[in-house]
């Protein structure tokens, strides 16, 4: 393997994850091996850049023959290190957090959601897939508690910063953040934003 | 202008908007000229890079004093298309479809979710922000009639593809889909994944 973190551009990363869900899926219907060129075809990419993709990381593919399905599986799950436990904590059980909450079922084992925080009297104490919402006051105990490293912000942009904070402060290396809001954190703690706005603004770049 | 839709990338295309949000951000408070240091500073992206960004589209900057605020949001603006009217109609007003809804007034005047469908019986008919949602036998025929050309999908991934075929067969020429699945298009439709999933394992890989 020629990989460094450092080294292996975002996109390429952000790409594993779709090729690790396409062949989890080949695995459940018993397909031992796949080429690049069906890879590209299924998921709408060009075989030499899956190639590519994958080069990074080691060789993986054999001449004529494809790529081991479950192999390359346990070789994407290493380079995401989804082979370890990762406690995620939910911030804001609104209608947005009440949804990612439901995704806990397409995480893998390894990643799941494990506690669930909220300002509003009304919704702590409630119970989002057997979760219960806790108070804000209880997120650094527990985040501590939880050893939970990945954080998810589902609050006001007006709030995002303040609950970031909180999160970092209590151990969380990384976040991925719903809120329209810029986050600053300290070196070493990585920010992901998923950004409706910003999604469908520049899809509109692509209209006719 | 040296541009083309084909030749600007897609991380380009994707930054136009966060630098739309600070920039009307700054207008609100009185801000008339801003350096693209002060954007690199706010938005955490290299100046040398924003510059870069900023000179696909035109000679926006004065050396010495920066952009006028004013003028480079009307210039992204025109570059995203946002001056123009974009009707965008969601489809499945589950948890997260509610949440997206919500979203409109973070939207600006031009682009905005005009219309919202749903399969289960017990949710058309309620109304989220002063929509009805609509049966999903309406779709086709609403969605031409309010010329909707933007489909936002949230429904479980085994529905994606239908529901992808009757908004491109309806006229929608681009999607934003939340669902985890591989949606086909036919040749001149832009299909965006948002996907949650995926965003939280690519996180992981940045994880000590």
């Amino acid at each position: 393997m020629k990989t460094t973190t450092e080294k292996i551009s975002e996109a390429v990363v952000r790409r594993l994850p779709v090729y690790l869900r396409y062949l989890t899926e080949l695995l459940t219907n018993g397909v031992q091996t796949v080429s690049s060129q069906d890879l590209g075809r299924r998921l709408d990419l060009n075989p030499a850049q899956i190639r590519k993709d994958l080069a990074y990381f080691g060789d993986f593919g054999k001449k004529g023959i494809g790529y081991d399905v479950e192999y390359l599986i346990e070789k994407i799950r290493q380079i995401l290190k989804l082979d370890r436990d990762i406690a995620v904590a939910l911030v804001g059980a609104g209608n947005l957090g009440k949804a990612l909450s439901n995704y806990n079922v397409y995480l893998n084992d390894n990643m799941r959601i494990v506690a669930l925080f909220d300002s509003h009297p009304s919704t702590v104490g409630t119970h989002i897939n057997n979760l219960a919402v806790q108070p804000m006051e209880e997120m650094s105990d527990s985040v501590k508690q939880l050893h939970v490293r990945v954080g998810i912000i589902t609050v006001p942009g007006s709030e995002a910063q303040k609950v970031a904070d909180d999160l970092v402060q209590a151990g969380v290396e990384a976040i991925l953040s719903f809120a329209p809001a810029i986050i600053k954190v300290k070196e070493g703690v990585r920010v992901h934003y998923a950004d409706f706005t910003t999604e469908l603004q520049s899809l509109a770049f692509y209209l006719e």
